[in-house]
């Protein structure tokens, strides 16, 4: 094992760059955080304070950032709406990749960095679907894959935010590619990982949605509330709830049943090991927000992701699943505003109807 | 209250017949179970043994037992395809009408039933939602109404069996009116119950289903495995998973989410208080079949109806909210099988495409 | 089976007298209730209004009600305090009695029942352990007699009621015999039955207790938090933890702890199968008294009991053990009031100290 | 933020030793591993492997480690029976020293330590009692300190480990000072933390124990379950069972007692947040091992202690706790051994008979 660090840099300090940073910062031994990037000046000034006395570089530029000294790999962590730019610039560069899901809102633009990451084969880019790094979920695939629920068959899964009363969530709508897009992706994803998406293809999708708190996102065509179901050519469905209305915190659960047996992750969610008991009854604390459940999964994706630079081995996740997992949410988030249930062939492509 | 006893007959005596009769023989202090009826001889012989000893009348005829003697109400415990004819002889006759679900596999034959009774107010005739009577689920509803979780909004709910590779469901599906109707209808039930029939009317239907198990169910145009949605007008949405596949045994969840909080019931399923710790573990038991889980709800509705007529009091569910739920259910079956989605309009009546 | 119900009276209507009796008028099909007696005045107006009307005749003499017509059996939910006696009284009259734990506040007291019990072995005599009815309990026991957790060893065991912040429990503890006797003899009866009281015997008991809120128990030498240990001779080990303070709710729980595996009953109690999401957590409501968790198992109690008597079977516990329980629950009492260790030698007897 | 790093060394490379070594090789930030010492050239083979490649040396001798340019913390986590010394030596070298709890075997030997270190305030000397770190624990303390359970009266807890049928218990028992001051020191610590130990006084400890699995215990005076009871002068009560018969996993839980409601920290343990449905029931797996359970906080426990060294903060856990822990361990050895209840005076001081 060699000593060697890899020198990072991370594109967007809003929410998810932050985290982003101080993960590569502080949990990724065999990775230096050596630069950032931001538009926004607000979130310069954080960086100022809280990275540059380590030593890392703040740059208002996301090109600038791209030529600083000595860097090798770019995380990703902008508006979704840049996402796919940033990524292909980095890969001109020369620069290995680590981009936040979505790779863009649609499949055209998805596709665009894939083509780009096909012509540098030399280079990692990968598109960070955290629950795969997730243990609980490498648990539940690894038990999968000895057999032991038999053959997957159905997969449930939900990404349910907790309710925002601020009105966060209309304005990310107008850029966010829909709920589907957003947060059902990660559901998505795990479809295409416990099924084999090289062995099931869609088939259909349907979802409908409703706005229970938010009425203004259909402003940007999208809901608070939605359901989706996916039906795959190999006999396997998905069905998908994604939220922005729970009481309780972050509500991440899915079940994969199989003809042997039945898998659940995170069915009861809990933040920690604690329980209080008071007049009322016996309760547990959630997780509050995606990051609080999945903070683990992202160190584990940053150093996996290192790893796989360093060690010039492939990226854990194929960069084409991330294309596959837009595809179906898109078509999600249409039928929803339509109202329309949508087929594909078995290459893939939209069809009148498929045969029974 | 008055020591007056109901005299009750149980028409049928398979599966759910025999516990129909214990139940009223047994757990029903103020009926009396008198008199049984099954075509089958074994079925018969069963009660010659079981109930004869104690004074109930053992019949082949379903009309003989209607004659007999100071009878006053029939629980019809047959099988689906005679529900309805069995209970529209037993108004005529005079009798009150406890009848399983469904009513009939079609919303034609359930609404015989519903005009067989308009005719003869003074009986009391109520389809049995078992789950209404569950006191997990009552105190949900309770809640529910006490405005704890807000606006109820999504309801998700299942009813998923234990996996019987005895072929039994196959055979069964040729009348059961299929996987929506037989199973997914208590969860319907529940949707109409928690949103309230009254308010939330039907804008469309859609499923899909597998058979991943039993393939021979498609001969009765039937899946082992499916999932529905249902639209409703006023920004609502019930989503449905029916199994007959469990591993573990019978799992029968509800959430209801609403905009203030959530609500669920049966979520991690368990028989009793016992939790076993072994190599590999700790482990609940479940239930293994659906009387198992039910059956204090069972005995709450014997209890109940026998109260109801004794009391001249309403039943305790409205017998027409019993053909919205065939309605529903057959819808959803039909969408499975033909992959198209069903519309209604604001009164009820298909239409083509309901306008966004 | 014999259509015969057996007539059942029921002596005492407090608490627990009104729970008994009711459960003898409307839950056991095979027996009768025909009388009830109690001395206070208003128990009996309760009485006259919801008993009386069905037949039910009621008496302010316990001696009268031994009298009445046909009276064949006798529960006995008094005061602690005259449980022995009405038990004699009864067995001298020759009826059948089901005595509410314990028989007394003393091993003497307690053997006077036995005594005379033993004088009249025709009739039936058990002391009520309701939890050696419950469901949950008999799961368990029936599955470390299955050798499913080897030798069991260990057994941890909890009686806690929810804090009565009213001062009951003061009064109440003049009369029990004190936190060990009242709550933590179930506890001990769940030792005895798991580990087999045959084979089992005391070698030693010691107990600390503390008045966290409050400290007027001190005047009738209670506490309303303790802990106690038994250690039997054949190498194991039951330790008890009884309350009057509990926030949430009855938490009853036991631990049987094998060489090979455990059991636990009730280590998370729930009311029922509801979960509440809301800011702050899931919750679930726990049973707020020892009635509600064991309502069930005091129905299978009143029903086996029912049955011994007619059916000439042995009661389902024999009436000893219910000494050998005081004789335990007292002297962790008198421990924990003197600070010393109790010492028995293999017959039984207290002796200066054990040989280790 | 400095960003220079602690140099550290780490005496002992057996089961935590290794587990320690790459505890600060990979997950504390600001330290680095630069030297390790054992006895055993089995270990040291390990550390040739695992260690040496990423520029740590390796000694066979301790005190030779303690010469290594540059060190400026030791880790001791070598056999407890060389923990004082091991730590004095450093003490004495200038080192700030992380200990593995227990200090010692004895309080005599545990006292050492705090004076050696009361001689050189100006270093950092702590021993590590990994549940104070620990994320579950912490947020249980500071909500007890909230109020959220008024005053904390009665703590459970439990250190109990799985069953390991190579015999290993026996002769690590040899060294160990017996079960509660291997395994339940981690509780009394608890109890000194939760309790206050400026407050609580010790007044008397009762401890019995059995051989249920590993009868050869016996030998070195200890046994393989065990239950101690702690009662404190202002009225609270610490009850204690270890155990090395886990069936199903490392089961360590702890349950506050507070006069206005009760924290529970792990009642029901689960490695992760995977449910396993196959025939028998639902199944969660457990962690196997102490470390299993308790990683994450054996790192904050690391980076705890070296931010305070690079801070000059005091250490988050006073040293004399550790002789405190000790001692109630010891005696609680002792009472199990001989059968006796022992009492102290309000100052510390064993006494014959405290007053009750």
């Amino acid at each position: 094992m060699s000593t060697k660090k890899l020198q990072v840099g991370v594109a967007g300090l809003g929410r998810m760059g932050k985290r982003h940073a101080l993960n590569f910062h502080q949990n990724v031994p065999r990775a230096t955080l050596i630069a950032v990037s931001s538009p926004d000046a607000a979130e310069r000034q954080w960086a100022a304070e809280n990275l540059a006395p380590h030593g890392v570089a703040v740059y208002e530029s996301y090109d600038d950032m791209l030529s600083h000294n000595g860097l090798e790999a770019v995380c990703v962590a902008s508006a979704t709406s840049v996402h796919a730019e940033q990524a292909i610039k980095a890969v001109e560069k020369g620069k290995h990749v680590l981009c936040e899901k979505p790779l863009g809102t649609t499949v055209e633009v998805s596709q665009t960095v894939v083509d780009a990451a096909s012509k540098r084969p030399e280079l990692k880019v990968m598109c960070g679907f955290s629950r795969r790094f997730d243990a609980s979920y490498r648990d539940a695939h690894a038990k999968m894959q000895q057999g032991l629920i038999g053959r997957p068959a159905v997969l449930r899964s939900q990404t349910c935010d907790v309710l925002d009363p601020s009105g966060f969530f209309v304005a990310y709508a107008e850029f966010s590619g829909g709920i589907f897009v957003d947060c059902s992706i990660h559901d998505i994803d795990l479809a295409l990982w416990f099924f084999d998406e090289e062995k099931s293809k869609v088939k259909s999708v349907h979802a409908v949605g409703i706005t229970a708190v938010e009425p203004d996102l259909r402003k940007h065509n999208d809901r608070d509330n939605a359901v989706g179901t996916v039906e795959f050519y190999d006999g396997r469905i998905a069905y998908l709830y994604a939220s922005r209305m729970m009481a309780a915190g972050q509500e991440d659960s899915t079940e994969i049943i199989g003809t042997k047996g039945k898998l659940s992750v995170n069915i009861l969610p809990a933040d920690n090991h604690v329980r209080i008991y008071q007049p009322g009854g016996i309760r547990q604390e959630l997780p509050q927000t995606y990051w609080d459940r999945f903070k683990a999964a992202f160190t584990t994706e940053a150093i996996e992701f290192t790893d796989s630079v360093l060690e010039d081995k492939p990226v854990p996740i194929k960069l084409a699943s991330a294309v596959s997992a837009v595809k179906i949410g898109a078509a999600l988030q249409e039928s929803m505003v339509k109202g329309t249930k949508i087929w594909f062939d078995e290459q893939g492509n939209r069809t009148d109807r498929a045969q029974l």
